[in-house]
């Protein structure tokens, strides 16, 4: 019996079909943060979602004492757009990084794009690391999605590959940017580009300035880290953009 | 020789009176990191702030080797006023705590409040190590100001002793906050409550409604971390109230 008046507390992301009747098996991991992480018994539910068919509550049975199968009962929140912007960023330091990953997840990114920056000290990602954050983000703050995590490329390369129309807020922190609100309120809908530690090169910033569809913005007078830019502006997005 | 086309690279918050031809005795740990992390030499800049009197440069004079003073030689900014929310959070595990405390600092806070909550599973604080991280935070991002930082007490005593006037923002994870920017936007200068994982229990946030001054907000429809929700809400703060 599935309680409706509870709020379900875990969610877990599968990528699987989900749908009235159906029986699933989770992965070992799955099922050790289930039954020993989270201590939920035989009986209990869970709420599931795969990004594209809703979120769904499922009971729990255990077998073996540590494996289990989720029988789902039925569909608790149908699929719905998740509008968000596409966040380019220059790869970060690990501890910086994962923790961008995680609050960008959070703040309801659509795509995070690593771009190596002329200043990058970083140069490479793992993807599948930063994959792994993001579902763990998705599954506690209620997402239906996941953000797409893409391979590391020049940012000369990605701004090349940018096709959706949209304009891209550039953090700016020569203080030559343009409000970050006054921005969104003149140019609605665009995508995020933060800079590495240090900020761009001169000249490639000079090179974005000319590119079609770049907003310089400005996050205020103070000097923010890379990963702090880049939520604040997030946050910003979130709260003047979204219209959810 | 000061290069006046260069920026100063490192700031160094001092609890010290600066003026014009002032020297200073910068401490062991801040020889350690001018000579030994930072690799600066006799004859370098570094620019330095006490919170009151601007920032100002100074020359590195080194002695026996693993000793400096620092000669100041002429302001490079005036003091000018640094206004900012107060944050009023409730303690949160190491490694979350220790995030919000650098990120709210550049993110421009004035005063850093820990409160005790009905749910909060964190009950005291390490208060030197909050300062030591705000300190730390306010020389990366350029604040000419400390926040300051409180002890913990319980939410109920701090709500009675603030004095400012100004109303007090309430995260409200229940989905009946008023959205972020619409409230900011009607009620102007305010400060802001971020409650423990979790949330207000039902009976304290039915409470805190009931207080003078008080607006439930709502930072969109994910549930967010609580050091997520308190930068979302700061990094809104100073794109939509702060006139800096």
């Amino acid at each position: 019996m599935i309680r409706d008046d509870a709020p379900a507390k875990i969610r877990l992301y599968l990528d699987l079909p989900l749908g009235d009747g159906g029986l699933l098996e989770p992965s070992p991991a799955q099922c050790h943060y289930l039954l020993t992480v989270m201590r939920r018994r035989d009986g209990d539910t869970v709420a599931l979602f795969n990004g594209r068919e809703g979120e769904w509550l499922a009971r729990i049975e255990v077998f073996e004492r540590r494996r289990c199968r989720l029988h789902i009962e039925r569909q608790s929140r149908p699929q719905r757009p998740e509008p968000g912007p596409a966040l380019l960023f220059a790869p970060l330091k690990r501890f910086r990084q994962e923790f961008l990953i995680e609050k960008a997840t959070e703040l309801g990114v659509a795509l995070l794009a690593p771009v190596l920056c002329r200043r990058s000290v970083v140069d490479r990602i793992n993807r599948n690391r930063l994959v792994s954050i993001a579902i763990e983000a998705a599954e506690q703050c209620g997402r239906l999605t996941l953000p797409e995590v893409d391979q590391a490329m020049p940012l000369a390369e990605r701004l090349a590959a940018r096709a959706n129309g949209h304009c891209l807020f550039v953090g700016d922190e020569t203080g030559s940017g343009q409000p970050v609100a006054d921005a969104f309120d003149e140019h609605g809908l665009g995508d995020l580009l933060i800079g590495p530690e240090g900020g761009f090169d001169p000249e490639e910033m000079a090179e974005l300035r000319e590119h079609d569809g770049v907003i310089p913005i400005s996050l205020g007078p103070r000097t923010l880290r890379a990963e702090t830019a880049a939520l604040a502006a997030l946050a910003c997005w979130q709260a003047l953009l979204a219209d959810d």
